[in-house]
């Protein structure tokens, strides 16, 4: 063993794990202060990073002090806030002392429950979680493992949609035969998020399969049932076979929710997988006043939400719920001789990997575990009616600006507006008008948020719920608008 | 706003974030501390924890010392110690301090870079990380940014190839016609990871049309090209279309490697996408000893290996380069208006959610980055080589004892070996006595391995790379398996 270097080289020596370790929580301690005073998206152009950064990586350790200094002043500056209370753009993805706390629990066990024995208490409290969070949501007991339905921990909704079509279509080809992937056929609406587009090709879908049904305002953007029923009717005339359909509760757009009980009928009669995307919302469910948005579930075949959304769970974390888990384990599973093992093969036993697409996996039900013990359900209860009553105080003040007015009516935390047309005060159409209004506030710094646009029609979303979001900040966010929109008026001539 | 709770829930605070996070990290130090005197594997029977749980989540908030208290006595018992450095079951994950500070800046800034636009840092980072760690692999200026390919950061090795192989899919069925799909094929060996099956059925390939080619001890378990060219000749003389072929550097059962040149040569000649896995050898081939494995890369299409194996990189992170990263783009591409911004219609930029399957992405890049710069290359090899040197010296001292040999020839940190079968000292034939051994090590809790089977025969895997193993661990598992083959040599009559 001479070869070995003199100096061991200890990447896991306790002083300085918990010594370093301390300087990055001080770091962030102070990120999360200084938060608000950063410009909330980031300002830099494109290519900023590469001049500031070698081209090649150093072959010396360098001081923990000096990478967090080059953090604090590289990285930074290139970063939209994801934290900071004036962010209101996208979907919020909250951090939490209890999200972190679960992360750093994660990490720092790094262990890798792909199946039972390689790490039992991973897959057995994923097991546990899965129970409190579908509880939480009052799902019906099929969709429980107690009810011989489960839930796994997926990275994100994409992959909970690929992996349930997969599910879906496998238990599909079985009967009609695999040369009939081609015909295979799923439905959304022009609402429904892209995920559910980009995992239908992923495993094998057609892109003129896909079928985004139109919504409009006159029904606030949700999946008519009659229109399902008519286009699959056309595809089977087409000689077509209808798959999988996903409802949305949440939609990003607007917030629309597609009518569970109606379209589970219809799936129902279709013989069709009937997937749930509560992406957004689904945090909300947990509370009784939203809880009805889901009623239709018990029709469903699966559900998903993401607690990195909206429920104080740093990234990354999506729950999936399935009645039929069989099907996806079929479709997915694996049996490698070098993972073979007695409890898998006696059947008691959940093996993960044969629910998700990787065989490695983060211990990220912990994570969820301490966020629901350290903060308990009634404050995340709390914690999503605080930010639907910010989302309708802002509400209120636009209600008191007759420029504005509010584009589809709010459901949860999402606040869909826009400046109207009005040939008097400006010279440009709605649309460019309320782009220019956004790239006004976003550009400013003091503020962000994004855009969508439904039936034609241009609208700013206020997507209300960062974790340190508090009145004060609905009111600068107002003020900045009215300011921005004011100077809009002036006249000018591009 | 008179709804709101009167006692604010504060999820940030900062006193209470730094406070709860100390907390943590004295658990997590004292866990490192202990985690030796730990049985490795986790001796808990299936259904151990529900008993300990509560069936439904906490109304009220818990104290963190409480669940802590749970994570002790609840949790460990029914862990596997991935991190004990008596673990050499599996390919070794991990952790390291950098790694556990990179996640922490990772977790705590919280942002999310789908596209450039939302959080500029996070993409150009992984820029620069990715062409570091190319560079570092040596590979050609045409798997870099800097010379027109590009690289990713994905959680696992499962999902880089399933994306792979769903660009190189789209992109053949562009030219043969979507309605082929089921005539493509999909090439490996019967060492290949299971991932690249997985992968395969997912993205809708025929299940019989995957081939998993044979290989054999005598040319060291490595893929022969001209097998691969007649499987594949075969295969075309039967209407079937060619697609995709997955050459392994550091095979899971045995730490094989496939000729990357000969391979290379075949692909070109059929048109097939070339994809190299280098999960866990990967890291190895900094070393400029062990980079001559790679040699040939320069024919393959795309390359991937994960950090979170063998690169003290806290799990997930799998680095994923590619030549051709349009057909990548164009196959995983969507492109929702609520995401259209100057930026990306731009071109100038780089969007991840595009070379990805899920929208929503970590900040791995800042993980990856903070290992190599607190460490420095030279460390990095070091790391490798000392647990090279470890895995000699193991194989030197079964050397000593004439009743075990080693299987196949080792070219990392990976020995499989086993009991010779000897009819004059043991009743069992040699898989059921090689059985025995490794449950008799693993119930020991003293050590833990895992096994596999190559050629019907069945040989223990002794994974050499835990963060803390040192060569009194060997030395002391070598001892126990000496002790156990001891036992297993003593009259036994079932
Ligand atoms: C309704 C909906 N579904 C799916 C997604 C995508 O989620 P993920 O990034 O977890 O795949 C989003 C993200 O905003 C969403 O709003
Ligand atoms: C050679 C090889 N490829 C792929 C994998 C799977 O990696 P992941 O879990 O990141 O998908 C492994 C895991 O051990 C492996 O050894």
């Amino acid at each position: 063993m001479d070869s070995l270097p003199t100096e061991i080289f200890n990447p896991l020596e306790l002083d300085s794990f918990v010594g370093e370790s301390h300087a990055v929580l001080d770091f962030l301690s102070d990120y999360y202060k200084d938060v608000e005073s950063y410009p909330v998206q980031s300002q830099v152009i494109p290519g900023y990073l590469k001049k500031g950064c070698s081209d090649y990586a150093p072959d010396s350790p360098e001081h923990l002090e000096f990478i967090l200094d080059d953090v604090r002043k590289n990285i930074i500056p290139g970063l939209t806030h994801w934290q900071s209370p004036n962010f209101f753009g996208y979907f919020q993805a909250n951090a939490s002392t209890a999200g972190f706390l679960g992360e750093m629990l994660c990490t720092g066990l790094n262990v890798v429950g792909f199946n039972w024995i390689s790490s039992p208490a991973t897959t057995e409290l994923e097991i546990v979680v899965m129970d409190w969070m579908g509880q939480m949501l009052k799902l019906p007991q099929a969709f429980l493992f107690s009810g011989n339905g489960g839930g796994v921990i997926h990275g994100s909704t994409c992959e909970a949609i690929l992996c349930t079509l997969a599910a879906a279509r496998d238990k599909a080809l079985k009967d009609i035969g695999e040369d009939k992937i081609t015909k295979l056929v799923v439905y959304g609406s022009d609402q429904t998020h892209s995920a559910l587009q980009k995992a239908a090709k992923l495993v094998g879908i057609s892109p003129s399969n896909f079928r985004p049904i139109a919504t409009s305002s006159s029904a606030d953007f949700a999946l008519s049932p009659n229109d399902v029923r008519m286009t699959m009717e056309q595809d089977l005339a087409n000689g077509l076979f209808p798959l999988f359909l996903c409802a949305t509760i949440g939609t990003t757009a607007t917030g629309a929710v597609d009518p569970l009980m109606g379209l589970g009928l219809v799936a129902r009669d279709y013989g069709v997988w009937l997937h749930v995307d509560a992406a957004y919302a689904g945090s909300a469910c947990i509370c009784p006043e939203f809880r009805p948005y889901l009623d239709g579930v018990e029709l469903c075949d699966s559900i998903s939400m993401n607690p990195h959304k909206w429920f104080l769970t740093n990234m990354d974390c999506c729950c999936l719920w399935l009645k039929d888990t069989r099907s996806l384990i079929e479709s997915l599973s694996t049996n490698p001789e070098f993972l073979k093992n007695k409890a898998s093969e006696s059947n008691d036993v959940v093996d993960f990997k044969d629910w998700q697409i990787a065989l490695s996996r983060r211990f990220r039900s912990i994570k969820l575990w301490v966020v629901i013990r350290r903060y308990g359900v009634a404050n995340l209860r709390n914690h999503v009616r605080k930010d639907v009553e910010l989302a309708k105080h802002f509400e209120g003040l636009l209600a008191t600006d007759c420029r504005f007015e509010v584009v589809v009516p709010r459901k949860f935390a999402l606040v869909g507006f826009h400046l109207k047309s009005n040939p008097s005060i400006y010279n440009d159409d709605v649309s460019k008008l309320n782009r220019k209004l956004l790239e006004a506030v976003n550009a400013s710094g003091r503020a962000f948020m994004t855009h969508a646009v439904v039936e034609g029609t241009y609208m700013l979303r206020c997507a209300i719920g960062t974790t340190m979001t508090e009145e004060r900040h609905i009111e600068g966010l107002w003020k900045l608008i009215q300011e921005k929109a004011d100077l809009l008026a002036l006249p000018n001539d591009d």
